[in-house]
């Protein structure tokens, strides 16, 4: 196993799948991670969809101009935040990032392949409808989950460490 | 090594610490893994600021009702959204939550304890001050980190998941 570092630093995007289905005790395990996620007041305001039926999949990926991966993936997680249960928009949602991070993490670290979808939320309302939600739910990803096609993830870069971090306030340098 | 989903499982809100300082290279990885967020358009809205002052700190635990938390961690990771950069605030603090947690993880997976501190956002504005932020600094929330004492962690309860996942559209039992 490797250290959870290396999960973290090696975990990409990945857009193209395996024609292959995911299996249920992978998808059961990829909920359980979003399920353990941390909330403020331990509210757990995120809900997840699981999508797999090819004709609901079809509606979804009208909604993003990236629905070719959504064509292309044996499986989606919508998650939305449940406002029924919600107490402060933004811990809210950081909470909602946290569970799909630990889903991201989950899947990466069993083999699988995912890929975060946001720019189908300008599309939110539609997507509601395809998946029957109740108006308390507001749609703040839908993940693409698959095995992985070779070449198919992006190289992963990031600033460095001195753009986004600081010693005891900003602009003072960190090390 | 465990697995990620026992790491993802096993880690708990630590809120105890011992009296001892928390290593530079372990401060490094923690923000090694906050830095390898995903976010949309790759654009790492993420902020980190350490602190390890005792003054500092003794002025951030006024901020809020968890002082006694701040005053007993050798260390906070502040966390701020950098507005300049942002292209969405939901989708922006998703990818917040997403660095969060993954600090949250590498902490854990090092030994170490940490717990997400949110209550202190009622005073955010003063954190800011203390902290020197440029005004496109939104406070996301401050991550107390130490090396955990015994009994200091929480129990970690979490909603079964027939309440929070669903089968191809709300309301319709998952597996």
């Amino acid at each position: 196993m490797e250290p959870i570092i290396d999960v973290i630093k090696s975990r990409r995007s990945v857009r193209q799948f395996l024609d292959r289905p995911v299996e249920d005790d992978l998808i059961a395990e990829i909920l359980e991670a979003g399920r353990w996620a941390p909330s403020g007041l331990n509210n757990q305001p995120w809900r997840f969809v699981v999508v797999r039926d090819r004709r609901r999949m079809a509606s979804l990926a009208e909604c993003t101009r990236y629905g070719a991966i959504i064509r292309g993936a044996p499986l989606l997680i919508a998650v939305f935040l449940d406002e029924d249960v919600m107490y402060d928009h933004t811990k809210d949602t950081l909470a909602c990032g946290a569970a799909i991070q630990n889903m991201l993490l989950a899947a990466h670290g069993i083999g699988l392949g995912a890929v975060w979808l946001g720019e189908i939320l300008n599309r939110k309302a539609e997507v509601c409808r395809i998946l029957e939600a109740p108006g308390s739910m507001e749609l703040m990803a839908v993940i693409a989950v698959g095995h992985p096609a070779p070449g198919g993830s992006d190289p992963g870069v990031r600033r460095d460490i001195s753009e986004i971090a600081s010693s005891e306030r900003f602009n003072k340098p960190i090390f």
